[in-house]
């Protein structure tokens, strides 16, 4: 039956890189019988501007009836005040709550071809291949009560609520151990379990958890030094599982590592194999418009979607090796530009993509 | 007057670390006229051993009636399970609560002599001197209500609160902006404003605060973006002012970027210049009571001691500097040893130190 995948291109660079990776889900369909149907919706500052709101009902609509879908990024200067990527109710944090993606799944992982982008020493990172498993849906970002308010001395205070209950860490704790499964076989899960009692529970319900998982290995870390030891030796890591606050603070730190941020996908699952997918940047504004982008971290993203929503691992095979053998031929856009490489724009690596399919 | 410094050297390697401090204490004492008095007193699992307590209530009114505090470390494999350091009426939390110390301040720095320590690549450390003030008696640490609870579901939930007041914030940014008066004039406010409403008011105050500073350029930056910035380009920060929870995870990333975190002192100063010192880095309980330890962060949090609370700016410069030179000798303790350089041990890097002075 004919998949439908909605296309958010959204603000900044995200149209121009939605449209490569559509280029290579074009060829999919009519060469390799992917069978989807494509349409495309408004979000984040481009559905602002048009209906007032970054997530519309027609927009929240064909989210909820499509079986994945692609999204390019949101925001930029003009929305900062508006927040157009937050709050549970809004952009974002609306399509991840509303849809249950309650999974996100971040690998960090250096191409072979790209180790000298790293800021870490070549040693440090080499083969450094990391799934980071943040709970989505959950947390302080969504826990109430929550705001600001004014105490009887007249002062203001602001106020959130970090929470998790039993069946919110199994879920995405079975992610995470199911995911090493078919990796290195080992979940560290990151908590502060020392301090806060919502981790507590966290540490006492994978611990749990891991009886189920007798093949992998679990360990456990405070926050603190997982943001160390990620610095000091990340190939430690195989699959790391934590929560909403901590995976977004540790996943962006990981990313950071590979020093090619513009390489790195990311799925956002429910229960259901349906997903959001999107590279794990930004929309940056600064270099919008002017086919200066990287579109292999979409792409990348498309292959995860295939894989994940799609039902089609093969083909997600397909782009990645057709993403490595880009690399291969030297072909690099700025931000993975290094000296006696072919500088290329966004659509040439889109195009060089498609020609390896 | 004689001021009154109250030595806990804890756990693990925490007694052989303060011992070298103190040889350096006595000899600025005996020959510089310093004027302090020093006694001892117990925390931590030492404390708990004997009186069932990770903070004895003699501590406790040691630690408020001495102008400082010199902490080893506290921790160590046998007193995990009983939660040692931890919670805010207990052990290193407690002091901080009852003494009110809400100002941590976490230099991370390189010394040009162990520039090679950092998994870092050189041109992206070398030089790297940022200065983290963290909140420490506050936010999500001490929040109410806090606990784990069963729902009418009957299943657990755990809740921790995060909140800060504008008096909290403030008072902190205070510390910050003069701190960033002292140095490149740049302050880096983290936070999460773009979720959380207790952020949202944290950036609205130091805002209106750097009013106050016209001097110092205050940027703001989310914390993920902040952990990602730290490992791609740590040199564009000077000081960065965030909460307890996010200054947990940032200073101790930003202390592995040097990778000599055996090196670096911390303080945690009230609002009257009493202040606890201590390394920033564990108790390394694996190499205890071997004379392997570094205690050179030790001996610079007495530095930080001598500045902040005992009013000697002359003999904090005198011991960094003595620092310095041992290092130009090239000793080096098992943690910092590289290659050509003489292996030292514990209590022979503290000699070294007080033959400098
Ligand atoms: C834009 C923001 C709300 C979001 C988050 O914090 O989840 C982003 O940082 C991310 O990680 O996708
Ligand atoms: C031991 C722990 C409670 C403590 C903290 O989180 O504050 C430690 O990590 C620190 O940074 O001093």
């Amino acid at each position: 039956m004919t998949k439908q995948v909605l296309l958010l291109p959204g603000d900044g660079i995200g149209p121009e890189i939605v449209a490569q990776a559509v280029k290579v889900l074009d060829v999919l369909n009519t060469k390799y019988n992917l069978d989807i149907n494509m349409t495309e919706g408004l979000v984040g500052g481009a559905a602002y501007d048009v209906h007032g709101h970054p997530l519309p009902d027609e927009t929240l609509k064909a989210a909820l009836a499509a079986d994945a879908i692609l999204l390019g990024a949101v925001g930029g200067y003009q929305w900062e005040s508006l927040d157009i990527s937050v709050r549970p109710e809004k952009g974002l944090l609306g399509i991840r709550s509303n849809l249950k993606l309650f999974a996100n799944l971040r690998p960090a992982m250096l191409y072979p071809q790209l180790a000298n982008a790293s800021t870490l020493k070549p040693e440090v990172v080499s083969g450094l291949d990391i799934l980071i498993v943040r709970e989505l849906t959950g947390g302080i970002y969504f826990g109430q009560p929550r705001g600001i308010r004014t105490l009887e001395n007249g002062e203001r205070q602001g106020y959130n609520t970090y929470v998790y209950s039993e069946t919110e860490i199994k879920r995405i704790g079975h992610v995470a151990f199911q995911a090493a499964m078919k990796r290195n076989k080992k979940v560290c899960s990151v908590d502060k379990a020392n301090v806060l009692e919502v981790t507590e529970l966290w540490r006492e319900v994978m611990t749990d958890l891991a009886k189920e998982y007798p093949e992998v290995q679990l360990s456990h870390m405070y926050v603190d030094n997982a943001a160390m030891q990620l610095v000091r030796n990340p190939k430690q890591f195989d699959v790391i599982v934590t929560g909403n606050m901590f995976g977004d603070i540790l996943s962006d730190e990981a990313s950071m590592l590979t020093g090619s941020i513009g390489m790195l996908p990311s799925a956002s699952l429910d229960a259901h194999n349906k997903g959001m997918y999107e590279p794990s940047h930004g929309s940056a504004p600064d270099i919008a418009g002017q086919n200066l982008a990287n579109p292999l971290a979409t792409i990348l993203s498309a292959a995860m979607m295939l894989r994940y929503s799609l039902g089609r691992e093969d083909l997600a095979v397909k782009v990645e090796q057709a993403v490595s053998a880009v690399l291969d031929q030297g072909l690099r856009t700025g931000d993975i530009f290094s000296e006696g490489m072919t500088r290329v724009s966004t659509s040439q690596m889109g195009d060089a993509v498609v020609a390896q399919l």
